[in-house]
């Protein structure tokens, strides 16, 4: 891989564009992370879902010079540096790795991880599943099995299932060979959140997530809400490869997988 | 079953001697969650991880007249009545099923939950893992692999694992067989947030407990942390059970299983 | 009394129609309160100012199956439910009583219960006296002899007065009979907090609410605000009257007063 | 009248020394309010329940240049000095009048406003009501009857009486001429809040406060707690007239009334 | 000076006409500090930046009894009124001196403070430094010598500068005789907090403000901005002068300047 | 400069017994900064008052691979690296420089900065000015004059001195000399705030701390006190050269003073 005249700036522009910084939610620690000068000319780019230790170390064995992650480093901030965070700076700032991240925006946006999902399911009818643009709300048209087999085929092999009885119930009752319209609710990462179940479960049939925890899952067999966690790992780096693409393309350049 | 002149008092007086209030951590709701008349002979006793919905119908429906749960009612409160709160409130008051919690100082009591666990795994020189009692930290003698058949065996069938060659390495850089002093952390329950694994970290080889979500995941494997989530549930019902045969063992009657 | 084929919701819808939800003050805790199946036919609907433990005993004990009060069953969250809180909820789940309240938005709302006021007083040029829209201030045009008159009447028999003899001063020294436009606040409930009366004093001649108390007092003295205080009871139930007859006409059925 | 020689210092040593400012509860705006020059010598005394502005306007017009008032000048702080504020500051300052409070300290000490109403209503095995040292609870020995008389002849003419039938029941079906220990809390000033009668329903039989509210009396009602409300200011001025007297007994000299 | 029926009244209206009080920042304190009738004749009116205790007494030795001042009596409120304030209330007080002040209205307003100081340099292009007003921005044509003559000259004869050699480079690089457009920012009064400085940094290649302390110069000297602190008496004062006319050509009187 | 076998966790080791740790007041950003191994030889140890950009440039060009400063590297917390922090960890991580600060601890311990000061002045009878350790308070034998001139030979050669001639006045009229005994107040650092000045007008004739801004100075002048602001860098950088021949002391080294 090889990019003629390319500078982080240019880069950035074109992330910002697809993914507008203003689209993120309040508090949202998005954008430039580490650097650094952005008028360096790109070598390679990495691209990968988390800024792990790894990630870093990989993007620094590679020559990568600008990383980009849909997480970003800290959510919380800090003020001495020590640790593994001492270990990552050091290896981005000693090989002068930019570090940019698009997160909230990167799920809202057009094209972005959510309608990625909204896509993948075929959904119609898609609307936010909240106000602020996060998650998507459609019509499923076909039986939870359907659904499932999506999931498991491009999201995760064996998602954890709450309340598969629930839809099926529904499907069987329903004419016209199983087939049925199930209001179907997606939101990539961490959607699992007893909040959310409780928000979801007034709207959809099924709702389709990650990060599925142990008082999550009461509360959704409570509501008789059926929920898929396909993983906050799966939900996420389904349209993550889509978002490479989009920049591959804008570039003609190939993107370096870090850790998809 | 049938209790000779067992009121709810005398229960709750057996359960609070072995799991003293005063332990709970600041803010827990425990203890008395709803009721009722508590000098009423009682005929059958209940005990459960949660206060679900299924389990407050088949509390009901098996008879039973003093529920024990693991988990409070609620961890924030309300001031209206709908929904399903309204059905699990209906269901125990029309009833008269008196519930009952202790949530923190079961963890924390001696023979507690969390201490099953280090019998469990035949820790030596165990401590609490934090100053508030919560968790314990102890020895463990043999090898990840016997560490990973336990948990397999009594807690979960299939615990998912982090850094799991970590602790490999150790154990066979290690002479004597393969056998190897293993510090281990154990915590009932949720103990797999960020701040714990960072906290854990800087004491033990490996920890086991529950509800690994994907930051935390990526954070233990960059703080080389070997974590094995037993899960929320495993890791609470295995204690469970023990502190079930001490209330039966003390008041000679046989108590209801209704989600384990 | 026997209503035809009346539903909780279509009492709500009423109620809701007149009281517009969207009324009532940020944290006000209006609406459904406890329930429950808002399909089931209505037999018997009460009304009261307060959800007290004997109001929900008599509505109990006379066959009430929808109960509308104007205070919330609570004002600060719960959660454990034990004491007077179970006794209340005991009762109204038990015998599927609907709990449904109207408290600001009934205050503020088109004859509510401020207007009720307003025009028992045949105020004048009536405004909000907060700009939320809870109060009324208009101009009486008498002596203050007759809003005292009018007070004894119909809010309460006693009550307690402070500064008559400025507005008496006032009406003295006009000419026509004493007769003289008095500036005339009214809130109906608990309106004599200091901030009120301080705010009040900018604007009125004579205020009319309920709940003075003792610092409240000592202010009004000093700002020279001649205060009638009503009563909290007094000044609510006056209007709570008028709305029964609403809902009366409405649904063509004799309501059950349960504490007025 | 007339002092030789007290200063402002010298009054204020002997009220620190009878209610000492450190048992005053945290954020209580209590000790020298408005002053000044404490070395002055002292014409005239002034003592009233409020530093009202009726009472500073009548300070000055009988030449008290020392006013010792229980309620402090200003619960909430100001930064602005207008309207009432300004009218009793102008006052105060123009005629360096010394403005000085106990308030809480006052209501806790010994001899103090709670110790004057124990002493009152002859209760025996007085304890703090509260931890820090607020209110009393007690043995009263005699029928509800005589409580009331009490609280009539010395209190207020017209008290407002909850739940008496409950006591009055209580006395009747005690033996020995109707007579019977009932326990007594009391708390002067403003003591009948909500959160109060919860607390004190849990202690006592009969509770004498002031500053009664719809709320609370419903609650009271529900709790099925006794409540006379004494009056804010009436349970204040019985013990402030005897500190009064403690005063002079040890100044030697009369103290003006100003409010009572 | 003597003025013909000038009441504070009509002080105060012409104040807010040209500082509209509604321009001030959230929580400033500014209006009427302390009075009073203001419908009084005024003799004589003061102006001075601080409404200090010598301000105070000064102001009462020459009559005054109308006193402006930029800065309010109190930022904090109080409760008790003792030491310097009870000094200084108590002349104005007995003096009947009204106490008015306009703080960051009368910053941001037209013609005013911080418009007085984009005048005096000359600026062009001139914008708010910040949103709510506060602060001026422009382009100054000259070297940084002319900057600091004119500020020696009007503000304070002795400013500190920081980074003076990296604005001197500048112009030496540009031709023209040294004369070069420099992006100059101004903030009456405290403007040199660190985060005003990273702020500035941003836009301006000077930075004329007052109050620089340790830590706001190392940043300032960090990010390579040109800071010199003229004071916060000094870069207040040049523009209250100004006020000072402003009012004395509307009243047609001589104001008295209390300390500058 | 050479030191044999010198690791940072030795220095740190020996920092933390100077200035313990837990002397630190709460929140405060004291000991390990930027960081790395601490079991690495250290060949050269870098000193300075504030790990400023520039103390960092001259910390490399030097060869310091162990920088103690006094001020951390930041009070508030960050999540996001660019800009001037960028700069600054690049430098330290890049060259492996460990970045250590010892703040308030340094302040507050025996030795410290702040009795530093107190030995400079010869104080007598030396007590905390604060309870948490930070300031000196003692007693000067000598006049006014002497303390300026100790302030102006070892602290700075023109402080800014407030109500200079209230102290001298003081002197004048004491006899032996006009030798007297001062009440001296130090707080090394920025110490002259409003509430500082407020707080130490009780109990000082002279106080001597840094970072005087306008409201200071106004405060400072009502209230009576005499303050000689020595600045933030010279308060501390007195003592700051005392605590590098500590350490040079113990480890027989010198070090490398980079902002002093
Ligand atoms: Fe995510
Ligand atoms: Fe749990
Ligand atoms: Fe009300
Ligand atoms: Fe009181
Ligand atoms: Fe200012
Ligand atoms: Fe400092």
């Amino acid at each position: 891989m090889h990019i003629k005249d390319v500078k982080s700036k240019d880069i950035i522009k074109f992330i910002e564009t697809f993914a507008p910084p203003e689209l993120a939610i309040e508090g949202d620690n998005i954008g430039l992370q580490v650097g650094g000068n952005l008028n360096r000319d790109i070598e390679k780019i990495g691209i990968a879902l988390d800024p792990s230790l790894s990630v870093v170390k990989k993007a620094k064995n590679k020559g990568v010079d600008f990383l980009f992650t849909h997480h970003p480093i800290l959510k919380d901030p800090i003020r001495t540096f020590t640790g593994v965070m001492y270990e990552k700076l050091k290896i981005l700032m000693e090989n002068e790795i930019i570090l940019y991240s698009a997160h909230t925006n990167l799920d809202i946006c057009k094209n972005g991880l959510n309608d990625a999902l909204a896509d993948l399911y075929h959904l119609k009818d898609v609307k936010y599943l909240y106000d602020n643009g996060l998650g998507r709300l459609g019509i499923f048209n076909g039986t939870f099995e359907d659904i499932l087999n999506i999931t498991k085929e491009y999201i995760t092999k064996n998602p954890t299932v709450v309340n598969a009885e629930i839809v099926n119930n529904k499907n069987n009752n329903s004419k016209n060979n199983n087939k049925k319209d199930l209001k179907v609710a997606i939101l990539s990462g961490y959607g699992l959140s007893q909040k959310s179940i409780n928000y979801v479960s007034k709207f959809a049939d099924v709702y389709i997530s990650g990060d599925l925890t142990h008082h999550s899952k009461i509360l959704a067999e409570e509501l008789g809400l059926c929920v898929i966690d396909g993983g906050h790992y799966g939900t996420e780096v389904y349209g993550l490869k889509l978002f490479k693409k989009y920049i591959e393309d804008y570039l003609n350049v190939e993107l370096i997988s870090l850790d998809f």
